[in-house]
């Protein structure tokens, strides 16, 4: 393995729930903080460990909050405790890596970040390692960049990055201009991209130095870039506490995408690199099958205590947090999620619909199950 | 209603499991024991209380397993303590039956016995009180009759009986002679038989006097018929623990089809009244789901805690008998069982396959859940 990159450090906003994988994700163990492959470690743990070769231990931060703050430091034992950065309350994304690079700009100017989720899926370490050198040295060149995923299939589930012009930077060979941002595709759509190859899966990874995506903010938000700015100006300081208090709840709520991203492709500030790894939002039970499962199409998946469960002839994912046992006879691609107090049971091509489940017990009051 | 019948005992035989109905049904708390039908009672006493109008409370008669006799009391508190038989170990319905024949008339001699399962659903209690007046009539006559029920589908779920010559016996004007028994036909055959109207479903139901079914059993099992002769001559006496004990083990397992039913329609001494009445053995939860749902095709139906049971877009049968939220989205005939140490997931068309699920079980040991 190469030796942590000179300048970089590594953002992990660990703050959304994933609600298309309730009753397993819940908004006090969310996703990010389950060991969903089998791993052995939670998501957010496989990601340090995924991280830790590129930023080395003291140069990764966590965006989190309050109430994961714990099991955070319990996963991450190495992490540095002024490296846990806690959002009083959810933002969404520009806050929350805005506010991790202003801190960071703050202490290590001219520093490089790179925000990576902290609930995906990411196989092949090398090449992954490769895709982020790629983005440092384009960002040390002023880009903002991107990883887009060379994809694997014709996904209607992903939105997509347009690959521009070649760019002509050392250190990142297969760096390429960003053409445009576009929204998930119909399938028919889906497939012309994957066909064309300059279409690439867009998994929602920036680097960048942080004063570029400070200024950008600027250019496109400034009001919530001047509260970031303020926040970051009392963070290590006593008055961190009053400041974020004031000012942090008037923050507009906007994803990176819309508040940096975009607006830099349209000036041709955007960059991407292709990575040829494999990579997964684990979005929705039917993408956790198929991880689960390594592809294979007539296999029963099981998450959990394996030995109480009992198949008959049946596909699909059963995910078991029980002692109870579970008897699944002749259903197809079927999902079952069996918690103490809640039970899913739906099917790969209904995974997405799972959302509206937790809107309505949230309608009903029943924050109890979320 | 009408008084009760003359000389007209019932007797409900409550013995088997209903394994396909795992794990709603267990060895502790078998079918018979459960309501299945939302009406508010067990099976059992839907049972009881079809059968009070025409028998009186005090000619109705159980045979069930020693594991079952506080229940069975419980759910039938109007039974004469004399009129429950406990069997010391399953031995099949030729000698449950043939037991309770025995024992009756010695009694009452020249009693008549009308035999209907405990775990039978029926409706339409006029249909079924015209049904069992006539086979009380034939048996009079001293005909072993049955009912068979008139098909509303061509199932190929039941047995059939088709009817022969039509006979001229007063207070039975639709009986006809016994031409055969069918096993379970196919798709093709069960369309035969439906269009037919000489089939009927074969609903396990007899009426006769007791001394005609004993020497049936005396012509057809002489060692069995001799083993219940000596049991019923100890029952009523301060012998019968002793002679139950040594005896009964050693009776031959076989059902009252084979040993009494079949081999009297050979000789022509089996008559038949159809019955036109709703009748359903609910063997199985896909036979379940029909019955709770009324047929309709596009309901989920829920047995147990409904407000806790969420469904988007599904049809089939929820069965919850735990506390949990349990959510379903877009499944079609799918049935969800849901117990406290056990969850079964299946469709309408497996339902057949759950008694599967439970010899595993069995072999796996795994007789805490069974």
């Amino acid at each position: 393995m190469s030796a942590p990159l000179e300048d970089f450090y590594a953002v992990i906003p660990a703050g959304g729930v994933g609600s298309r994988l309730w009753p397993l994700s819940r908004a006090e163990t969310p996703k990010f903080l389950h060991d969903l492959t089998g791993s052995g470690v939670s998501l957010l743990r496989n990601t340090w460990d995924r991280l830790l070769p590129l930023a080395g231990k003291d140069r990764i931060a966590v965006v989190t909050g309050q109430a994961h703050e714990a099991k955070v430091e319990e996963d991450l034992p190495d992490i540095l405790e002024s490296n846990v950065f806690i959002e009083a309350s959810q933002r969404e994304s520009a806050a929350a890596i805005g506010l991790a690079a202003a801190i960071l700009d703050r202490r290590h100017p001219g520093v490089i970040i790179g925000s990576f989720a902290a609930d995906h899926h990411i196989s092949r370490q090398r090449a992954f390692e490769f895709a982020v050198q790629q983005a440092v040295a384009l960002a040390r060149a002023g880009y903002i960049s991107t990883i887009g995923i060379a994809p694997s299939e014709p996904s209607v589930g992903f939105g997509y990055i347009q690959k521009g012009d070649e760019l002509d930077v050392d250190g990142a060979p297969m760096a390429a201009i960003v053409e445009r941002f576009v929204e998930k595709p119909d399938l028919e759509t889906a497939r012309r991209y994957y066909a064309d190859r300059n279409f690439l899966w867009n998994a929602g990874m920036f680097i960048t130095r942080a004063d570029v995506l400070l200024a950008e903010l600027a250019a496109n938000e400034p009001e919530l870039h001047a509260g970031l700015v303020e926040i970051a100006a009392a963070w290590d300081t006593e008055r961190r506490a009053e400041v974020t208090d004031r000012v942090w709840p008037g923050l507009k709520k906007i994803a990176i995408d819309y508040a940096v991203a975009e607006p830099a492709a349209a000036k041709g500030r955007l960059a991407v690199v292709p990575g040829h790894f494999d990579w997964d939002d684990v979005g929705d039970f039917a993408s956790l099958a198929k991880l689960i499962s390594g592809g294979r199409p007539d296999t029963m998946s099981v998450l959990g205590e394996n030995e109480k469960v009992m198949v008959d002839a049946s596909t699909g994912l059963v995910v078991s947090q029980t002692e109870r046992i579970i008897a699944v006879v002749g259903v197809d691609d079927l999902i079952v999620v069996d918690t103490p107090d809640a039970l899913l049971v739906t099917t790969s091509a209904h995974a997405q619909r799972v959302k509206s489940v937790v809107g309505t017990l949230q309608q009903n009051g029943r924050d109890d199950v979320l």
